[in-house]
């Protein structure tokens, strides 16, 4: 509309979630017209991060370094293993700041429907890093979903056969929720998993 | 936290408007997670445009060719002029998609409390224009804010003295807009303006 050299830009913005062709329009003429140092150091990070940021070699979260900074970090407690789907997971998880293990990222979920089974969720290097390592529980925060929990399961066997404590975050209600704004499952898994005082 | 580097990407997709640490994380996550391909052309679209993109020598609005899309286009009617504040109010018109003629970007408009007089928003250059070309009638469609408002007033009186016709785009209830959702100050210009049927 304006030229072709905006428009692309505007196209290219909504590679980024959530950024429909209104916001797009937003940022294009936010960025073009007061922060083009902004555009620049953001052009620049996203080179340098798409160049260089690859998975942790023990734990499969993304970082540039060989080992992220937890895996790397000596005072993490060996002995606890959290099991993630995703990095953003693992970086969920260190935002609330309580957690002081270690952790595994599956980048995925079993599914069989798709193709998608053991090896391709890193189960082998699981298997390997528990071996190596003196686990001696794996706290499983795969999400509460039916591909979540069959993965969850799965990994619980192995782990179990392997002589390793397992267990799995709780779900149900989240703290300052309002059950009239909970969802139904929710609610019936927080009424089914309730614990006696 | 994950490392420098995916740090320092997610500080850098916080100069996009409306992007918060929560939008940040999740845009760089999922750009290194599931679109690399969309980082890299983004980055390439971003140092483009803010290499290439400049003013349109013409209508000032925001344009990597000496002159922009509307200006070169010889079907536009030269005859009509709409004065807005932004290359962003362009865009939204050439959206709405009815209006034929060109424009003038005014890149601001006039406060004096921050020191912007005329020369500020290129009313010399304006008036050059109004010289050297066929316009019978400029609209004005600066923002009905109070300084849009003055500025409108200040370039009526400046169009008027040199013979052109001036008009002012209509501010009301929105097509579709609820009554009851309407800012009081909208509604009590809707009914000072009123048209007698
Ligand atoms: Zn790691
Ligand atoms: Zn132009």
């Amino acid at each position: 509309m304006f030229s072709p050299l905006i428009d692309e830009l505007m196209q290219a913005l909504r590679c980024l979630p959530g950024v429909g062709p209104k916001s797009a329009q937003r940022m294009a003429m936010q960025l073009l017209e007061h922060d083009r140092g902004g555009a620049t150091r953001l052009a620049d990070c996203l080179s340098r991060a798409v160049e260089g940021v690859a998975r942790c070699q023990r734990c499969r979260t993304l970082t540039e370094q060989p080992l992220c900074g937890v895996c790397s970090n000596e005072r993490r407690d060996n002995t606890l293993l959290c099991v993630v789907e995703t990095p953003a997971d693992v970086l969920a998880i260190e935002q609330a700041g309580s957690y002081q293990g270690k952790y595994f990222v599956l980048l995925g979920h079993l599914s069989p429907i798709d193709g998608v089974g053991p090896e391709d969720i890193g189960i082998d290097q699981l298997m390997t890093l528990l071996d190596a390592e003196p686990v001696s529980e794996i706290i499983l925060a795969t999400n509460p979903t039916v591909e979540g929990e069959a993965t969850a399961y799965y990994i619980s066997e192995r782990a179990r056969r392997a002589g390793i404590t397992v267990s799995r975050i709780a779900h149900g209600v989240p703290l300052g929720g309002e059950l009239e704004y909970i969802d139904g499952g929710t609610l019936a898994h927080a009424f089914s998993s309730r614990r006696t005082l």
